[in-house]
């Protein structure tokens, strides 16, 4: 076969796919990879990380674990790399190939597509990891494991992984409004009772954006992951937490975003998530509970946070939160479970 | 097993169902529901039709096939119907029972879960049928099908169907901006060629608002389906259209959009998903083609656009989309091809 028609097999490929394969492979679709690459805070980010730290680099061997469209395995070409491999079990992978052949990345770039758990890399030891593993939540969709086996099996003594550290975190907010359009609103639907469905809303996370002059609290991390050294164990994990009004005001849901940093190379880079910072594709993740919490400036909420990966999907996510409140003017309490899908 | 307990059990099933399971299932996720509920246009059109034809609807049987949340089923509830069976095969319906109950409708709606085509209903024939059974482009995701064999195998001798009547329509605009912002973006990525994802993007018609001032030409009908007559065969179509300019200005993409009537009974209900029309969402499917076409006031594009469903899946769409251009300034033809998927 030769090489024209290789290429017009792999997009033919590609328009042959229906929309039942989209829903094993999600990545295959151009649309998830428009929107991720079209979120300039983590695209520049992943850039100036890579591009800004050319000594980091130059003539270093660097694995992208879940390389999509490839974008990162040709920064990391740019900024000097020996080699560099893009792994992903994506049908995006035949793309990503026509996109590194495109732009002259052959002789440093090889793709291979397959589980990170399965594939045969053409080396040892790599002495760079670069990968973007984060969900919704940060953890949703649980890519950080591939990460993490792949440092196990593939990096070198002194190599390092970029980002290197990931922090969580949780507030608490004021939500009246869009409280009443997104679970109140199947009280009253036309008329009629939906209050089941408010039920199963209530336990499903929101992943929405939440306005800054929303937040009545102080944020508290509830998890640090440093990518270098964390085991699978520690993802599933317990924090308390304890976050203390800024002004008085209600209380309607807590809200988790995350914090990225590369902190290796002379020039470290970080961007958030949260309400406060420019929007990202991940937006925030808002957990509304049953009635508010009336609170005053000073007083605290007490809390646990759990956070497992659900049994039947690995991928999905079961949140636990506990939390207590006595203040002055009320006192309230709960045990408040959410599965993230 | 107490009635309380069969009620925990639906949501607990609601609640344990993953990520994976809705893949399968997508309208057993209470968000596809709020959607086209929070969809007044839909939604009320709906109501009108049904509350509104009283004289219709009084004492007669009614079929509701895909029956969602059952809304529709208590519209015909509240209209007078003696009985009314909605038909679904989604997660969803357990709530949907939960919903009926709620409401006092137990005695007049029954709800049945499974196939159309494998459902025992409790009578041999009904007097109506209601539904809503559009997706995407009109015909995406192929429910009509199932409305169709609804009525063959149920519909009595002069009973009727609401909606009766849809239209699907074409009309080209001028989008030089986001056809920039959705396809040329790919020519040229954070500096890399990308190129290869504009020629997939360019094949799957986009789902988006049209504003009604980047329509140039008048529209033209390709398709009117009487609910009552066509035949599954005819769903899958050829049609010739002529669009002329209203304006000198550039045509980027075709555009395709339908209007739904509901021409029985005594008050006419009608609601379109054009650009001219309210927001739905459903909005428009814009197809994009290579280069654009330079047009002057009252030149014609002649073309044909053939629809059937993808030989792969059934529920995709496969569009050839023909054209002939000679104008003044240019002449221009192409022979497209867009998945819906």
């Amino acid at each position: 076969m030769t090489e024209a028609n290789k290429n017009v097999d792999v997009l033919e490929k590609i328009n042959q796919m229906s929309s039942a394969d989209y829903y094993f492979d999600s990545y295959s679709h151009f649309g998830i990879h428009e929107e991720m690459l079209k979120d300039e805070v983590r695209t520049l980010a992943y850039r100036r990380a890579i591009i800004n730290n050319r000594k980091l680099f130059e003539g270093k061997v660097v694995l992208d674990v879940g390389c999509g469209t490839g974008i990162l395995c040709m920064f990391a070409a740019q900024a000097g790399a020996k080699m560099v491999i893009g792994v992903d079990n994506s049908e995006m992978l035949p793309i990503a190939q026509k996109i590194i052949t495109a732009n002259n990345f052959d002789k440093t770039i090889t793709l291979i597509k397959g589980k990170m758990e399965e594939v045969v890399l053409p080396v040892e030891k790599v002495d760079i990891i670069i990968s973007e593993w984060m969900g919704y939540f940060m953890l949703y969709e649980g890519m950080l494991d591939t990460v993490l086996y792949a440092r196990d099996k593939y990096l070198s003594p002194g190599g390092v992984i970029l980002p290197d550290r990931a922090s969580l975190y949780i507030t608490a907010i004021e939500d009246q409004d869009y409280k009443e359009e997104k679970i109140n609103y199947w009280n009253n639907v036309y008329g009629f009772d939906m209050s089941c469905i408010r039920e199963i809303a209530l336990k499903e996370p929101l992943v929405d954006v939440v306005q800054p002059n929303m937040i009545v609290t102080n944020d508290c991390c509830i998890l640090t992951v440093d990518i270098m050294t964390i085991t699978k164990d520690e993802l599933k994990f317990r924090s308390d937490f304890k976050l203390k009004a800024l002004r008085d005001d209600l209380i309607h849901a807590f809200v988790v975003y995350f914090d990225i940093e590369f902190s290796k190379g002379d020039k470290p880079v970080c961007f958030s998530t949260g309400p406060k910072a420019k929007y990202t594709h991940w937006k925030q993740s808002i957990m509304y509970f049953e009635d508010h919490i009336k609170i005053q400036q000073g007083e605290t909420i007490t809390g646990t946070l759990d956070c497992s990966p659900f049994d039947r999907n690995q991928r999905d996510l079961k949140i636990k939160l506990d939390f207590d409140f006595a203040g002055e003017l009320m006192k309230s309490s709960a045990s408040l479970e959410y599965h993230m899908r």
